[in-house]
């Protein structure tokens, strides 16, 4: 139900999966009137589908505390708690942000020894992509809260990427060791001494995101979310001063019109709706925030990491891992210096 | 003599920064030897120059405590004396960042009152320029500080952008009162409520920077310095990009070079040399530093902002509004919060 495009989006990025991944099943959420219409021109997706129809939906304005209090039955909560009881293996969502995650945390619970999940997205770059996390879930975490977002960063690497030693970067001002603050620096002093299922890289700063020179980033939800926004609004920024400037001329609007194949190829590079996709990490279960404004490219791409993880058993992985980080001498000792 | 280029960055910049500006006298400060040649191609500007010779100069890999230590005589120190002793009204150095900044720390000094400098730079945007303040002088801020980068960003951008009320917004990650971390809502609490050179808009987050929706975006070092390197890796990874898929046929390489009118039109838009300089807020001397990597074209841009705060008189005007920021009873007792 959520998202700009709702039924619209949902259902034939779903139909776009299911053509990649035959044997996935579906169950979709929300108001059957507006469903089976639309799902009805996908037959293959029909098949495999359970419409769980409610009336009841969480509004993109409602806080995240509303939609707790009084957000049982609605199509969200319902999704949440599918997951909850097995029927799902993932739950994918349009809809408002901040109700996901609240309700998520509440139904779902984080994993064993986690006390803040965080939210990871794929960022384009140069020599690869790279997974930065926590973009906004946390303002304030400590050094342990890093370390615990390196592993949940590299098993969805792991998983993402089809890599068995993921490249783990700390998001910083510099790359000398003083550099940063005290959680960042205590984050570097835990991710050198322990084993953890990746490669601690070093600091990296916030021109490595889109260079690709690790596979993961991790950082504050503070940090995360201007960075991710900053580079957002360089991309839109750009997209306009190019658009007025091909406009301005007759000779650059016929340059553009021969250019279209590198257009077409340049947009297929930092497309966001491949992008798309904030995945929930650290909760007993899979869950992923499809941009609102996403169509159906941008929703299959969501689904499509949900696919992802659940293939390579996330959940149980990354559980075993970080019960793992948080049992080794140096975790515990090094710990305390990010406090 | 910092810089990649050195001289030959300096001394054509400089010459078309009189150009423009033709009461403007210049005090080169290095080694006469590699000074002279490139100077007495400029003529004009040869006869409001004056050579400062010496050998030493601080190299761009010494500490910057190393460069305090033993920096004594350099061409840097020497040309931060100049301003400290009356003899030239601002410093623009290509040179060691963080030598300049600590050199000018210790000889210019804070304004009374100020703890922190911050270094600010322009960012190009839609709907127009923003001064974006602090870019990495300082990791850790409280409130107050905050405060105080929005008084030093104020006027910066009434002697840049020639306006009277200057808009400043705070960088977080949400709009909502309630977000962020403590010393950006003390610093919220503060701008709400004190008389200022500026009118407070409120929170802005990251995509905002290149929105120009406010004049001023105040934030940490630790957040700015990440934002300002995102926003340059997504410019430098859209590039890359959009050169390959240019390349990759010849319809594209043809339709491209018709293009050229709007490659020119977009790259002056966005063009890194026209944003040059991190200007040094908050010291008792006008002290900017200009891109190690910029050529002429991009030190002229960095000149030609010493010039605007010179005119402008924006240390006596900035010193005067700290003073008034910090004898507002608002000031004091809201300061406490963000601690």
């Amino acid at each position: 139900m959520g998202g700009d495009h709702g039924v619209d989006a949902v259902i034939p990025g779903a139909a776009q999966v299911l053509k990649k991944n035959p044997r996935t099943k579906f169950l979709i959420f929300g108001d059957e009137n507006k469903i089976r219409p639309v799902l009805s021109r996908f037959k293959a997706l029909e098949k495999v589908t359970t419409i769980h129809h409610t009336d009841k939906m969480i509004r993109d304005d409602d806080k995240p505390s509303a939609a707790l209090r009084s957000g049982k039955g609605s199509s969200m909560r319902l999704a949440i708690e599918a997951v909850q009881k097995g029927e799902a293996d993932a739950v994918v969502s349009g809809g408002n942000t901040g109700a996901l995650m609240a309700m998520a945390k509440i139904i779902l619970k984080t994993l064993p020894g986690i006390h803040r999940p965080a939210i990871a997205s794929i960022f384009p770059g140069i020599q690869g992509q790279t997974i930065m996390l926590d973009l906004g879930a946390n303002v304030l975490v400590d050094a342990e809260n890093l370390a615990q977002f390196a592993v949940l960063g590299a098993v969805f690497a792991k998983a993402h990427k089809k890599i068995s030693t993921p490249n783990v970067g700390l998001l910083n001002v510099g790359s000398e060791e003083t550099k940063g603050p005290d959680h960042v620096r205590g984050a570097a002093a835990i991710l050198s001494n322990v084993d953890f299922p990746g490669h601690y890289h070093g600091f990296v700063e916030g021109d490595d995101i889109t260079k690709g020179v690790v596979d993961v980033i991790v950082t504050d939800g503070y940090a995360g979310n201007i960075a991710l926004k900053a580079a957002e609004g360089v991309g839109k920024m750009t997209g306009h001063f190019f658009k007025q400037s091909v406009m301005s001329d007759p000779f650059s609007l016929l340059g553009s019109a021969l250019s279209f194949m590198a257009f077409r190829r340049f947009k297929k590079k930092v497309d966001p709706r491949v992008y798309n996709g904030g995945v929930f990490l650290g909760l007993n279960g899979i869950c992923i925030k499809s941009h609102g404004g996403s169509d159906a490219v941008g929703f299959a791409s969501a689904l499509t990491l949900a696919v992802e993880l659940v293939k390579h058993g996330y959940i149980k992985q990354v559980a075993h891992d970080i019960g793992h980080l948080m049992s080794q001498e140096t975790f515990l000792s090094e710990g305390a210096y990010g406090d």
